[in-house]
């Protein structure tokens, strides 16, 4: 049987009933607030996530058996607003957990923590990320600590930054050492650790650059934080592993959503220029004008091809180590081309709030760092295609 | 049913086979003409081609079923070598000659012209290109004309250059204008020519950039070239619509094998970087080359993942024009900077005769302009995007 | 006598002067603020001007005989902090309306606005930019209109928006069209209209990316507005030529200021990476790091070498059109990727307001927009070429 | 003193003259052999140097008192043709070593190599780079040695490539390691060994992209060597430092030359678009068009901007070091993006013989490689940055 590239009609629907959603529903909502979910509050959460219940299209990824493929055609609809992954529930880093959860969590784990998380009831953050010289782009550099407890459980020693999420969070995902030093590949466990522990402290909120992820980006301090047992998610010293778990499909979820919003600048930008004179014609017909729009194009359906791959690869069960992180690379600097050209098509009043561009700029400039930097993805790729190369 | 990108057993196997028999008959005989086809003669062509009858090889896109997306892998896997295509008899323009003589030939021209071709009895050209002010990147600009004959024939006079593979053809598939004027964007047929028309002469070989394409690239005069009424090819004034019957597939096995240059560039490069040290480590550990291995492996996959959604789209009946315009771009672009970066990699050496390096570069520089420059086809997809745009 | 590129002693004093000043009185401030002059009030504009006033380097662009090349070396390192240029008065748009003023003023405009203008008394603002259809990338568009007084003045109705500065500004230099229609390159008129003016109305601030420029963008409505015969500068339809007066000095020192900015984003950078490990070293000896490194160097360097070229034609008493277009063109690009690369090098920091690298990537991205947008210039360098190829 | 661009008179008058002797009496003579000079021979150069002793611009860097800067305006003038530098006896490798001989010779040597190289009589050849694992982009690797000979001499081992008008040389200057290991930052001697010395051998004319440095690049093997205490160029293990006196200025009148071959692109594609038809209107207007010009345009002016910096730097004595590093960097891409664009301007008339695009590409490509690649370069630059950041 010949490569088929038809979209599964179930997957295909769901998209375009979450395309007429987000543009009758949420657009509204997300311009009103200028693109900032760092503006709006709880009630917008809750306002956004009932309508997606009405609507049919909350939590699409959970009990639907949905495959990353699917994923791909819904999540890159959601994501045409900044506020469409919310409204759906499969904002980060609360997807990518539910993710981990659903793959690594015991029963108990799934019923205490997952379920609500799928329900909207609550929300979560991943907490792995250290100000230097701990875990940046090498996770290995972790140093954060787990010691055992005094009554069997363990004792939580450290410091995260860039927590997305954090704040209102109902409970954290912290990745902590429990053997060996910083510098080494393995030795980490991660931990649940609930908001109302009192060893667990958030320190303020990191201003940033973006603006649209919920709960926005936090410091938070580990002190002498208690946990018991049974708040080891997977196995002892398997921390990492569990990451990888969460980190291929969390990267090309990530890759969907900002697609979405690349599309949605390209759409802005070609409406401005296909309706705006200048220099004695319709903008649209400018060389300089038309290359852009290309490029757009181009950038837009090459990272759709990129991203498409690794999901079938993941789909087969496979790690698709190497096509994550080519798709991720590229689509993190494909997005934020398209943004930049459809803010320059756009001239002065793309640098306005009058149109989201130049929030969509600010938004998407971090996906080139996190999830991995362009650079750090780059080491990894050459680093597997010489191996293979056999040399 | 889910998207399935897992390839057919039947093409991925010849693909299989085909790689081996690039990589054990027809490198050696590559390297041995320092990848020039130009100075390689017809024996060499018979030589490549009887191996590849004997390998059960030859012609793969005649009469197997091989659709577009199974030509993908085959077709790249030929081009691994700058000889492999001719060695399979799937080379430009003969390939696209005999896919545009199977859509739209009468029974009498299929067997007169087709069937020697496909056996690779024969060669052919494809003689539509003409020098300033006539057809360019903008075939409107036609200017050979063909008039009605003294007996039902017809008479073409006219100029064509950059006429790939016309020396030694047995025939030209020539474009004349039949109604209209030079900048009209209809009325051209397309005529078959027979070698021996004394109304067709071969004025001179262009020197060019490139050497790999047999018959190199040529100049040709009609004066006063009578052709009986059946030498017209499809339609008299529907030449421009027969061209594309051809150009987009056509567009599609171009990016096919020199993809396959592209991936011969980089195993050379990073065969080189990982045997070679320097600066106190291997080369294949510097970051900067580490930065060139990963760009070539992300451009390889995008220009593929493109590739095949143009293929899928053309094997659907579709026409395809947006997105082979795309995979034509993108990847005419990508393979150039793949071989340029693979040759920056292997530094001195790279631009020496030792390896194909420099070789390749001179190869793959044409790609950008011919089958329509990188600026025609912006211009192109541009032109699309907003029209759709519906505005 | 060769070329000589070696500094004037007195620019040079001055320029060490200021980046002295710049470092120890005006970047602690800017960083309270986060560099946005926005958040900051006239307060700190008085604040900051005293103390430049009592360092001796206020206005240095006024009376000191400075010319372009001198400026060069002075603004770059006024333009190390964001409330750099603010301080020492020599901001957009205050420090370009000076210029004009000074060069096309009657004695009685130069002593009611010049003289307090220089001396930081007042704020001003230009008014020429319109929303569409009006003059924006293309100035011939200009739709607001002047027409002759009932006894003797001139009667101002139009809207413009993106007028820097413009809310608190003393006085507006508005541009409007005294004969022909919007198309036509000429018969456009530059008024001085007073804050106080009845006809004159500021109807918003327009929230932009960018939040350094004191005074903000505004959109201004001219209603019946009605002003005396001496408020025309310069000459009656003279008014695209007066603009090109100081438009050429004002695209340099723009590029100047902006300098500043990359090469702070640049020592940033550097300090980062010089003082953080990763992957087994410092940051700043991985090569992918070393390449944003020198890519930063070389695009500064040659930024500077072009405002240098465009500086001196401009104290030649030249046009500078062409040396000026490709200054700004290449340096509001290259500033910007400088910005880009140095908050890549910074990681997640760089996207937090720890460092200020967010917020100067979004100070300098209108600035590929404003003074005419890269595609503009482009265009304008391009006809220049091709009319002196003599074809 | 302000500065001052202002070129001197005598260079200017020069240069001009240079520029008039370039277009009348070498490009025909360059035009006639397809722009290579491997397929002219000696008596093309002994023309071509008649004509300019003739003209009174031969070897005008000898005796006239002309300084880097002026050297930059008069090279570029003789770099317009690919056969100029030959013309004038300004051609690498001849420059470099006259430069090399003058500052570190003795009286006699400067009388038995200097003279007669000046004049034209005799050529010489570089050898220092060695094939892998020897000394290529990293110096240090050397391999080659000399050891005592047996009567006070030197006896010489090793192998070179890519030893650039090798055939025909009177004589090489040698880099040989006379102490330490490879891997060694010092250690090094320069030798000067006669073509008629036997243990000096030419193994192969290597086949490479460019071909318009006369004498070709070629293998040379030393086998025992014999060479007199005399022919010590310098001092013995200072044959690095000897190379840095050589590297610095080479570096730029490459860069000159160079240039002017860029220039030579951009004026043959202006000419072209600016003459033809196409898509109803002339190239030139066409956006795309334009944007390839304007691009040319600025990367020759900044590439200008920064040698003429980097030669006031060694006009003053100084290392130059990093002011040469990034203005060889960023020539060598700027002229090859130049060159690249201007070939695509023309279509497929840039790919042929018919204009030399196609030659000038394969031309400048070595020179992102030669004389340090892109990637040593930035790597240098980055370490300099790093250190004078004092951390």
């Amino acid at each position: 049987m010949p490569i088929d590239l038809t979209p599964e009609p179930e997957a295909a629907e769901l998209a375009r009933r979450t395309a007429a959603f987000v543009r009758e529903v949420v657009i509204p909502v997300e311009e009103e607030y200028g693109g900032s979910l760092a503006r709006a509050g709880e009630e917008i959460r809750t306002h956004l996530q009932s309508a997606a219940k009405d609507a049919g299209l909350f939590a699409p990824h959970v009990g639907r058996g949905l495959d990353m493929r699917g994923q791909a055609a819904v999540f890159e609809e959601a994501g045409y607003s900044l506020f469409g992954p919310l409204a759906l529930n499969i904002a980060a880093p609360d997807e990518g957990n539910m993710h981990l959860l659903e793959r690594i969590g015991t029963l108990e784990q799934r019923d205490r923590y997952l379920r609500p998380l799928a329900a909207g009831e609550v929300r979560s953050c991943f907490a792995m990320t250290e100000p230097a010289p701990g875990a940046g782009s090498d996770p290995a550099a972790l140093r954060t600590k787990a010691r055992r407890g005094p009554d069997g459980g363990w004792v939580i020693d450290g410091r995260k930054w860039f927590i997305t999420g954090a704040d209102g969070a109902a409970f954290a995902l912290c990745m902590a050492r429990t053997s060996g030093e910083p510098g080494d590949r393995d030795g980490a466990t991660l931990f649940v650790v609930e908001a109302d522990n009192p060893g667990m402290k958030l320190i303020r909120h990191i201003d940033t650059l973006d603006e649209s992820l919920f709960g926005g980006h936090c410091e938070l301090v580990f002190e002498g934080c208690v946990v018991p047992e049974d708040a080891v998610l997977g196995e002892v010293d398997q921390g990492f592993a569990a990451a990888q778990v969460r980190l291929g499909p969390a990267r090309m979820t990530h890759c969907m959503r900002w697609l979405g919003i690349a599309r949605r600048a390209r759409d802005i930008a070609v409406a401005h220029v296909a309706a705006r004179e200048g220099f004695g014609s319709r903008l649209a017909e400018l060389g300089m004008v038309q290359q852009m729009i290309a490029d757009n194009e181009i950038d837009i359906a090459a990272a759709r091809g990129l991203i498409l791959q690794a999901c079938w690869e993941l789909d087969q069960g496979r790690s698709a180590a190497q096509s994550t992180s080519i798709a991720k690379t590229f689509t993190a600097e494909a997005v934020w081309r398209v943004v930049d050209r459809a803010l320059q098509m756009c001239g002065a009043l793309g640098v306005s709030g009058d149109v989201l561009l130049g929030r969509f700029l600010r938004e998407v400039r971090p996906f080139r760092i996190y999830d991995g930097p362009s650079e750090t993805h780059r080491w990894a790729i050459a680093k597997r295609v010489v191996r293979e190369a056999g040399t």
